[in-house]
């Protein structure tokens, strides 16, 4: 009995390969919902679909998911030998790889397990697969710690940030906390900004930070982050030539959410009951 | 106590003006639930909010609503005398007419009920307000009757029809009945296709016929509604150039949404819990 | 298959003997709701409990019931032939009747069935049983009906009336209508004024009509029914000296109530599980 | 519109082939639920499943089911044109008609639809499908009516029957209500008695009559069903030599259930969560 | 990451100024469950309200709350850095405060978060904020462990005590239990006695000690209380003339609550929904 | 604060003395339900019931319990100083210990409490109280690892193992492992075999493994498990002939389930509402 109390939060970033295919990976998580539940439900506290609102224009430089972001609140890391064994095998079809831009199209044939499948993503062409953990609440808090519930809806652009090879931690974080987000801070659009570094032992996450940076809506978004984020320095280790000069999907990725989930799944979740 | 039994079904086509307000009609949906189930609970059965999905290429001429569709069904007919007191006054905020796209959003200031919206909407510029009543099952089942919830997730069109000015209906329906629809039968795309009539002295409406045909995802939509649509032929009483020959939106209007409601409002709805 | 689709609304007003009973009565109700879901879901929309506010200074004259108002949606009549007979007689312990003050403390000790029950009330000294049924919606709207829910809490004041032995109910609403209501729609402490006639023969009710009168708080009641009524003119049928003029609980019966229940049994109901 | 109001109760006897099965039968029905739910929740008040107890000795005479009562409460007659067309055809594979004892384990391969498989059920030796509706309440209480909830918990013996070929049910009827009832209301061992007839016309059913007797547990059922029949007359339409006197599953049909369902799906179900 | 987990419970004795807010104060928890739950549910495992009972004779110097005591039970302490930062920040309007009876009703205008609240309180002649953390399960069990859940309605008093400035905890718990509980546990209106020391370090509590008593109802929680606490010794560090000798409110604060709560907020909250 | 996270799952088989007793235990365990969650919601995680499946042949020497396996999912060890103390004590009455066959039908009279209960049992010739502490996750797979919830229904056979006086517990598991295990792995009946050590210091439990193995239904139980299992050798310290060769009840004890729990206590536990 050795499972250390680490209560953390973790982010997926799911994406969708082509609209051709929403509606079937909005079924595939239904089922999936069931499957997920009845093997963490003992030690995830909290378990939410948030739908990933449609892309701003000129946001593609920001490697933004198009599906949606799953939240889960976990009392423990499920990482380790302890949780090595479950009694089922998750489902997880080839195709649905496919549907959220994991492999492309013309992709083999055979099925594989979720932890295949994980270990697989971002080699062959695909999106990266992107499972963050990270602190239970926001470690800083730079602007905004005001703003209540009745303050507006908020039009969150939530991301992440994986530095280049070869850039250290520290120097990626130093333009991030000294040239870029300072910036942010000062400009109105911009009305929340929180941001935490993430737990990368725990899955061997490449990503090392996550910030939420809130707006009234896309225009705001578009004003600070593409036209005023031109001010921005680009740093040393810049991989393209415009904000935020990194590479889309593998080294900046993000997603546009709403504040409410569409399916707090343990709450709301009662299978797959369709419209007649 | 002369109230009918008379149950139908009802739907709302709810558009968004602009992306700048689709998490804000959002969260105000979220309020609205609660002042609708506090005055309706009681004969209304089943309520459900269905997301527009994202539109198709080249579907501006079908006039599709962009956020989300509306279903209740109802014990009786609610427009009438027995039902004109309400304890509550229904919340409409006029902005919410603006992110809805029924007034421009330089229109006035002052805000409205709910039944004076209704009764303005469509007026100014703004789309009018769809409020379609209609059987409680499918009066006509065209193709597809075999088609169960196993056979894949399905992409809906769902599009109701107003005759225009000086039309019959029965003219209408006989070229939708004699050449449009035999035409969808006999493509491969279309999956299920199914039809009502609409209940239009229920609320004075001027849709006469709903319907909803299905397909694999939008690429099979676009084939069969815009590429092998240009051989239905068009009728007498064309307002447009191409099918469906009506004018978007006033004559034509139509959603795309998935098989599973984002939210069943009476199962699902736990108030307005957010992200943290 | 003869039972008519009647919707429609029905009140219990419960009171209580003393405070020494309310824990009870409240643990009672828990056990009965098991006991009512049990029996009527098929055919009850709704079922609510509100609980009773504090009695306002004055208000003994108003008949106040002291523990909750039962609320129920209905889709027929069941005091019908058609609904004799149930699979469980109703658990109705005879302490329960002195909770409610229906029967005295001292009265005898055998048990007896929830029909029972209802027959014997009101003869020995309690309280009468006041069950009401009225129409799903207000009949007369007099004052308000722009108020929202945003417009603040409410302090609901729900009456019943039953004229006076040989009082015509049309010369009774005379007064009620021409003298009494004018002035509460003029009181500026007055937000909102509701009122229906009652179904009588559903269940042979006596009381003939009800009455919801909302203000901000109970000192805004104080000085409308209180202080301003004595202005209301004094009907010829008077059983009292003061304002409403009729005997207390059994010609003029009343509940403070706020706007939300405390228990919408269908939603809400979960057992009795308590606090460790 | 013209469906008319005509609240009922149906109950679904489910048998199971073998023990084989059971666990199988119970997983397809939770797949079942969705597609149910999805069709008639606008219609339908109350939706439950109640496990069969198993066997008690001597039982097969009655023609018990060994799977579940299902249990429905519908506002209006659904075997009519107004609800011919249905969005989803219900998923019935062949193997469920094997499970359920509909059809042999030898029977071709096809599958069928719900429809087809209610209209060839007990053709080719398997138990016929018995769909009984009849009235909201029970018609008739011959036994037990002071019995409340809190008296125990009860095994209810649940059974119809269809008189055979050229018996008039007047016949039937008399010798059960004249003859066989009268014998279990003097016995002991029957704590309820209480019976309705069946509405056959709503879907051409055999069966005329449902009756539910109570006991306290097995050992007083084969008291009285089994040793105290053996006094009950034989009527000349007898079919068997022995207590109820007609033929198992086809003339006469039980099941054995507790008083709680196992499943109240519309409160409920949430979906094949399953075990760790 | 480095949370301890410590499971622990806590009490908030919410206090109403008058009544004539109640309801008001009423509606403004709805919401506030919203924002609560938005929060704390990755880490709070319970959060419910016990409706305040009304106040029996002679209570006023037992500085009893009247609106309601809020329990939650907690995972850690979240009184700590790990926790500094929230998403939202609490909406806390001054007007609740007052209603709160925190602060006088004369009092500044503006605004407050709900963290500047809790430091203001008690300062101004309001009663002070009272949220006590104490373990998990009752540390002292001085009477009545084999009282079950069917031994009828518990009246519990629930209390806690701040020792005067500058008596020692062991003095004053000296005279609590060599002194105060012996003579509880002797007398029969006192079905139950069960106590824990708090966790004051969490948030800097006055306040030691919590202790619930249970009663038959009122009658016996006066006769025990008032009556015969009379013979109990006053301490030397007496701050009142009568018992329990200290000042109400502020080192003797109490609240009367039932068995079960009016809202098991994660449970049966479903937003805002009223009595039409 | 001292109590030490130490998520784990306990199983609690529940057997049933005879069928007239099993509708009986059925409503008692539905009490019971509230006096649990009453208890241990704050700190266990999930509560489910799953229904025991009928015995299949031959399966007396197995051990089988009758009624159900009780579930639960807890984040400490309960069985310590700091959980001595409970606002309740729990309903346990007498006939339930009969029902449960813990003690015989002649037993005295005397209620007792849930915990002199599980003192008792096992010691006057009823069943042993077994009540098993063991890992969250499984600890060792044997076979079926890629098996998953689409792969069919499982008929899972799971037990226990308390290794007879004297014998050393890893010469027990030597025989396991090496002897019994291999051989049910090389069966193409078993479909998935795991399995745990237990903690028996928690509950000074006898039993030190738990398995679980899974088959498609009880026929491939009875080939591998009666007829197969002919080929496992008898141990040293075997008590009886066959296999399991050891003292049914009391050294090897199971339960026949399926996938899925008859009540998932948490989210589908609604009080005891009953058939009409």
């Amino acid at each position: 009995m050795s499972i250390a109390f680490e209560p953390m939060r973790s982010y997926i970033f799911t994406d969708l390969a082509k609209e051709e295919y929403r509606h079937k990976l909005l079924k595939w998580h239904m089922m999936h919902v069931e499957d997920s539940i009845s093997q963490f439900r003992p030690y995830c506290t909290q378990y939410s679909f948030y739908q990933a609102l449609p892309l701003p224009p000129d946001s593609e430089a920001f490697g933004p998911a198009r599906f949606h972001l799953c939240e889960h609140y976990w009392l423990c890391n499920t990482f380790t030998e302890d949780f090595k064994n479950k009694a089922f095998c998750e489902v997880m079809p080839r195709e649905v790889l496919r549907w959220q831009n994991s492999i492309p199209d013309d992709d083999g044939e055979e099925n594989m397990t979720g932890e295949a499948f994980r270990a697989t993503t971002g080699k062959k062409g695909g999106r990266p697969f992107i499972f963050l953990f990270h602190p239970l609440s926001w470690e800083v808090d730079l602007k905004g710690k005001e703003r209540t519930r009745e303050d507006g809806a908020n039009y969150r652009f939530l991301f992440t940030i994986s530095w280049p090879d070869g850039v250290a931690e520290e120097d990626g974080e130093k333009w991030l906390f000294e040239e870029v987000f300072p910036k942010f801070v000062e400009m109105p659009e911009v009305t929340r900004l929180i941001t935490s570094h993430t737990y990368q032992d725990i899955n061997n996450s490449k990503y090392s930070r996550v910030v939420e940076m809130w707006f009234d809506g896309p225009e705001e978004w578009h004003e600070a982050c593409v036209v005023k984020a031109q001010d921005i320095k680009k740093p040393s280790f810049a991989q393209t030539d415009t904000f935020p000069y990194l590479t889309p999907q593998f080294n900046f990725a993000s997603i546009f959410i709403p504040d409410i989930p569409y399916s707090d799944n343990y709450t709301q979740y009662r299978g797959f009951i369709t419209k007649r």
